[in-house]
């Protein structure tokens, strides 16, 4: 560390783990040393080894575990968000294989707001399906999906556990997402999505609503609950 | 509660408390009764109750604070990301008065990766900017901005507390945005943010990092943190 130069300290400090990283002189999820640790490493004080160890997370380089550390991050997840996507596709596209788990699936009759909500009349029914879904085996989102069962009848299970929504969809109904509002917000995530995605309740989360239309028909809402230090959106504005 | 209904029981539940909150029964920041005082108001089981509060919670309508409970949230706030847009205008747009506070500013020299990052030399200076944002007096953000002095050279804090940042870019040196690249991601807040947005450290919150260019030029880069309960981001994908 220079502590002459004008460039601070916390950013120096930064360069030398991101190197330890770049290099895998720190392997993903290896603990780093503590705080205290750092401070006597470096010769640095506490506020200067927070401030590093805080900019890394928000970097996407570090992730800390309550009680448990502080470890380096597998590689995130960077989404464009310029066209329609899918999960399928875009894992696939980064050479990662997913997997789809349906945890749970069963019909619902709507109340008079989540109706309106998805453009339904109250009483009509849905379909809601919670599906955990991988990449190369490993949890990254956990999600609740609506699906009116007056356009998707004969949806099953089954199905779901053989083909990706998408296309089943297209296939047996000849039904395309043509367009989808998202809305996304900032959230913790709770114990029984914890238990899936392998964090403790209360780890940072993105809440991502998706809801899907074939022109102006609503065929999808999709509540995702993503690992907040795997995935970022990106979006351009003019 | 019709418990013989198809309607899952949180859901009526939930339809319960926001015609409460809707029609000013339960006022914002009022705290509602605990899960245990609602389990025997409604009578409905510890489970159905957790899960009403946790999609409200999502849903925009309450929030929690660690170890003191559930308050009914205020109004929140939506960015429609279809075209460019300043804080200051969009507080306008909806009958707030924003005002800016100017927590530090400081002159750094950037090291090789955070000049990279900012399309600039190492040892570039560049600007350090802390402000708080807020509406009608409400902390809503805190962000830290990095300003080339290349491009900016004589930017002052007393500019900064008397112009809004983008007023000062166009008058003074003739340079507007053009385009912004913006990233979204999810964090908690650090304890030092959270004392200026009145809120515990750990709460969720979203994480922006804009990169704003005038042409292909980059002007500035700011990293904005915004309560997770008052913020959401939409965005329409064909």
């Amino acid at each position: 560390m220079d502590k002459t130069s004008k460039i601070p300290l916390y950013l120096q400090l930064m360069d030398d783990l991101i190197k330890k990283i770049d290099t895998e002189k720190l392997l993903v999820h290896e603990k780093l040393p503590s705080e205290r640790e750092l401070c006597d490493i470096y010769d640095l004080s506490r506020i200067t080894v927070r401030q590093a160890l805080q900019e890394l997370e928000r970097e996407g380089y570090i992730y800390k575990l309550h009680g448990k550390g502080t470890f380096v991050s597998p590689i995130s997840y960077n989404q464009n968000l310029v066209k329609l996507y899918s999960f399928t596709e875009e894992m696939q596209k980064m050479g990662k294989t997913p997997t789809t788990q349906v945890l749970s699936f069963r019909e619902i009759a709507l109340d008079e707001r989540f109706a309106n909500k998805m453009n339904l009349a109250p009483l009509d029914e849905a379909f809601q399906i919670v599906r955990l879904r991988l990449a190369d085996n490993e949890p990254l989102m956990y999600e609740t999906s609506y699906i009116p069962k007056k356009i998707f009848p004969y949806l099953t299970e089954k199905d779901l556990k053989e083909r990706p929504m998408y296309d089943i969809f297209l296939q047996d109904y000849q039904i395309g997402v043509t367009k989808a509002v998202e809305q996304f917000s900032a959230t913790t995530i709770r114990e029984k999505e914890g238990e899936h995605l392998n964090l403790p309740a209360d780890h940072p989360a993105m809440l991502i609503k998706r809801f899907a239309y074939q022109d102006d028909k609503l065929i999808e809402y999709t509540i995702s609950v993503a690992r907040g230090d795997k995935f970022d959106y990106t979006v351009e504005l003019t």
